[in-house]
């Protein structure tokens, strides 16, 4: 139950007013998939759509944290409020950031302009994208114009946040030799903006020569018009513990979203990042619902003994399973 | 229509004698999800759990498909029968195999006794990995001793398909930073079995002594008899292209066959699976009779213009998608 000092209204009149603390008890009401917590995302949803969203991948180790540390000091002081999403279990936000380097994360903490946050892997299918991009509309209807999301991702993991975000980075660093194999081989989407980190490396330079040839090859296949008009994907080199090259982020950052402003993209992307979000969300709830009714289900468990010893086969036993209307 | 020359009758048993056209159809029928097709793997169920099932996966470029090639050469030499099925879309045996270096891996193309098939990336979820359970379940009852599968992944990338194999190897080269710093952050499961291949390079034992480093932490948090009873993961350098290391790979994974075996932990690695199996089956049919009752859906339409306005949340609509009782 909600404490009567904080009713859902005021909650979300609270959240609106971009109060942190109304934030935190929002999202952790939606992590914990509560009633409360939707309902609240239903109220604030109409004061959504105006932060500009843009999700971080890339494998861990390359300092994606850090990076968005350093971007955030740069955006702080423009002027800019900023809301962190950490959906990566080896990130440092997940982990508490308390320790050596990492400390520089937690100046953050005391700024009432920045509000970080960081969620735990559930694993399962859709369950945790789903509260995830709930996190984000709470955020943004709190006013956080610069919303980054960190995700871990190698090769074709389609991470489902990373699909809501408005610009996609890629973050590498000198070594990320399987993620270029990916963009070469045409395993791993090409992202909005690339940058490589720790870029202070002897193979650096190497390392941006292979990623443009990949970038020219994936504009083969286009007309020399359709090329010219289509977002040309920087490279910028970065060394975000001395936030070294996080001005040039910034710059290709705002770049892209003038780009993707102007070209009519940023609408067409939401929609369509919208309509996979309704149907994520019933999928996973449908999902969902099916693995608790089978939980505690004798016939479930009665079938599934069946397939293991080889006399029912599994779509078999899935067909059997729909047909009795779970 | 099954044309009257190969009826369903005919082609079970045809596939159970091994016949390998008759193979080939029935992935096919699976493949495009045909009623035949899932008839016929109901039928010749009763016939799997057979075959010793190798997954591979690891990030495109470090030379799965040939190790897998020369992997096949090793066993048929042993004289037993193998099965391939690639789901990697990088894959050479995807991409038809045939120019170039490639043109040892046709060899076994006019061998009865291997039997290769590529499964196109549908992307959806649960779609393709869905058919190509089935796949292997074909391969399995064509009584192929051994079913290799190969996947692409690196860093999280959960594919079902892997999962579902006994033995996991997780193929890298010297180079493959982000799959080792994966390891390391605890985002990719420890495998079976890790190959670096492409030994021949200066950074090998550097990379071997990394990844025994990574082993040995994951052992930390077991008790001494916990960790001496475990699986050793052993980590076999090969040169694929030369052949080099493979009959050491062909020994670890026997052993590892037998360990899991003695340990009663086939077993229960299999019933695992199949429960997921099921699962995962009636989800993917579920999520594609929503895509397609939505598809030509006026109201979806309707719902859908509602969030792109903001005037309805996400979860709302999913809500009053699955109310309708889609």
């Amino acid at each position: 139950m909600i404490a009567p000092a904080m009713s859902d209204a005021t909650l979300a009149q609270r959240l609106l007013d971009g109060d942190r603390r109304a934030l935190a008890r929002a999202i952790t009401l939606v992590e914990d998939d509560r009633p409360e917590g939707w309902e609240l995302v239903k109220e604030v949803y109409p004061h959504t759509g105006k932060a500009a969203v843009v999700g971080f991948t890339g494998p861990p180790g390359v300092g994606k944290s850090t990076l968005i540390g350093a971007l955030t000091k740069a955006q702080r002081e423009a002027g800019r409020t900023v809301g962190v999403l950490s959906i990566d279990p080896s990130s440092p936000f997940t982990q508490g950031a308390l320790l050596g380097d990492r400390i520089r994360l937690t100046e953050h903490f005391l700024d009432q302009g920045v509000f970080i946050r960081s969620m735990a892997n559930r694993g399962a299918l859709g369950g945790l994208s789903e509260a995830a991009l709930q996190a984000a509309l709470l955020l943004d209807a709190a006013g956080r114009q610069d919303v980054f999301v960190e995700t871990v991702g190698v090769g074709q993991a389609e991470i489902d946040i990373i699909d809501h975000a408005d610009t996609i980075v890629l973050v590498l660093m000198p070594g990320s030799g399987d993620s270029i194999q990916a963009l070469k081989a045409g395993v791993m989407e090409i992202p909005d903006v690339i940058v490589i980190n720790k870029a202070d490396h002897p193979l650096t330079d190497t390392m941006v020569r292979e990623i443009r040839g990949v970038l020219s090859l994936a504009n083969l296949d286009r007309s020399p018009e359709e090329a010219a008009k289509r977002w040309r994907v920087p490279i910028v080199k970065t060394e975000a513990t001395h936030g070294v090259g996080v001005d040039e982020l910034v710059r290709r950052l705002a770049e892209h979203r003038e780009y993707i402003l102007a070209a009519g993209q940023l609408e067409e992307r939401r929609r369509r990042n919208l309509h996979n979000e309704v149907l994520a969300i019933a999928t996973a709830r449908m999902r969902r619902r099916l693995e608790e009714e089978l939980s505690e289900d004798e016939e479930f468990k009665r079938l599934l003994e069946e397939v293991v010893q080889r006399r029912l086969d599994p779509a078999s036993a899935a067909t059997t399973l729909l047909e009795r209307g779970v």
